[in-house]
């Protein structure tokens, strides 16, 4: 029997369907991935893109040269640009204003690589710390006021080259996603003065069926509303609802937890393309008692999409049970 | 200067960044069509399939053998299904309950054809007749409340296979996109007293910058905005909340301005893989005076997918006033 759950959060509902798993070719895709013909991110090739905005660097290289391990560049097809005034402005019922934002991309290592799942553990550490430290130095612009990172894995997620990269985007507005998050939260902080986060972690330690990792300070699960096949969230046990206030023995940890998830993952579902998403508090908040930040990741399998277009329904044929215990199951060695 | 634009239904923010389409292979997917090895939704091969729901036949023909023109069957791997009691239950903070509802199949014609837009305009108002007669029948079930239809049209837009059909997902919740709209129109329709749908059509009109098709009863155009290239959207002038409420007259015009409309996607496209989808009222209300029911159409272009997956936020590289200048410049014959 098919199972309609609701997201706790936002208050979507989701059809867990497992017999659909059935249905011909509903499963599995490698990520297409093809070595570029010429790849700007490799190291050497630094004056194919803008010119860098932060790297993590050998002592005495030169900007825009190699000798970096991590390397942030503008977009350079920017859906938002740094320049220029905010100007909101509406035309009858409608409303708009200047696409005045941040769009970054991370460039994550220096040699070739297409899954952030074969980096090393310190690599992935100083990805996450660059992301940290954008977000920091941005959040300073009082025109903006949250700042999403994201990755996509692989062309059918949507990535234009294979070279590991993620991307940063700095709106002057809050994503839809986050807002409906920290309102469904809010209500829920309301009614019962508690961080539904942390109610969802107690619950998830407490019967283990959808626990991928449990580490230390950090939760590894596949929800119990997944909208996806696989979905996972990487969620801190202990609350804090900007990501930006993470501390190096935090990134410490989330190097290792986030490695051996993507590892996971990439072992269980034969490298296939993914995304995921950090959702992290407004800027122009201090820490808020009823949010959590965590990252989510989307494996992309085929045969599973279509239908949530335009209709915000999802349908996903694998119960986060059995997403999770597949995930649990595998064993990966780090570096 | 790229444009953050606010959906006035549901407040959603969408980039609108023209900048974007120089990047490399921003553009077009021709949809992969490939004649199923084995076709079960043609003529002959009913058995095939399970037995047909309801089908439009020629007089004297037999039930699951051929005749027919258009024909409903039961989805063979269902999301929902139609036996057992809607069980409603809690565990923890997480809700859940049976999935108990309808999941049909509307195979569109009994020959080979995979684009909607190649079907006889009298072909295509007989498939939105029967959307109407299934509806109808199944908003009798005091479990359901609300009949979601829609269309994937081609591989990447995840119909598994060819032949044309639609589906119709019939829920005992509301999908929450549609409720978004309900709840944005009914926070304008108290503050101003009147249907925002309206209000839309009428600016739209007004304006002429994202029309596509001013039929007498219809209009078909670009919203202001779109999440996607070329996104575009049906609506019927007067009124209705419920696509169910259509009359033999409305569907006479629909029929007309539907295969218009995707016949120029068509050819603007070269023949794209597509989805649309039918946002109507919940079955348990009567007629709103706050909704109006629509048909939005959302063609699957490369390299625009990715980064909306998991952040419902959308980046669109194209305005919605050139895709609409560029659909109504594309000429078309009707049969």
């Amino acid at each position: 029997m098919p199972e309609l759950r609701k997201d706790p959060i936002v208050g979507r509902w989701v059809i867990i369907a497992p017999e659909r798993l059935a249905r011909p070719n509903a499963y599995t895709t490698r990520a297409d991935h093809q070595k570029d013909a010429f790849d700007p991110f490799l190291e050497g090739n630094e004056d194919a893109t803008p010119p860098e905005i932060l790297a993590y660097r050998q002592p005495g290289s030169d900007a825009n040269g190699p000798g970096w391990r991590v390397r942030v560049i503008p977009n350079k097809f920017p859906a938002l640009k740094i320049e220029g005034e905010l100007t909101k402005r509406g035309d009858g019922i409608y409303d708009m204003m200047n696409g005045v934002g941040a769009h970054e991309v991370i460039i994550e290592c220096p040699h070739f690589e297409t899954n952030m799942s074969r980096l090393s553990v310190d690599n992935i550490r100083e990805v996450m710390w660059v992301y940290r430290d954008r977000l920091v130095d941005l959040k300073k612009d009082p025109r903006l006021v949250h700042g999403l990172i994201f990755k996509n894995s692989g062309r059918q997620a949507g990535a234009s080259l294979d070279h590991c990269h993620s991307q940063l985007i700095v709106n002057p507005i809050v994503p839809i996603n986050v807002q409906e998050e920290l309102d469904g939260a809010l209500e829920f902080y309301r009614y019962r003065g508690r961080c539904i986060f942390s109610d969802m972690i107690q619950q998830e330690l407490a019967t283990e069926d959808r626990v991928v990792i449990d580490s230390p300070n950090f939760l590894v699960f596949c929800p119990f509303a997944s909208r996806f096949p696989f979905e996972t969230w990487i969620i801190p046990k202990a609350h804090k609802s900007h990501f930006e206030d993470v501390t190096r023995q935090g990134i410490e940890e989330l190097g290792v937890v986030l490695k051996q998830t993507l590892r996971k993952l990439e072992l269980a579902l034969d490298d296939p393309p993914y995304n995921y998403v950090i959702h992290t508090a407004p800027f122009d908040h201090k820490d808020l008692p009823h949010y959590t930040w965590h990252l989510e990741i989307f494996p992309r399998l085929a045969g599973v999409a279509g239908f949530e277009w335009g209709s915000g329904f999802y349908i996903n044929p694998v119960a986060p049970e059995e997403a999770a215990k597949f995930l649990r199951d595998v064993d990966v060695d780090l570096d």
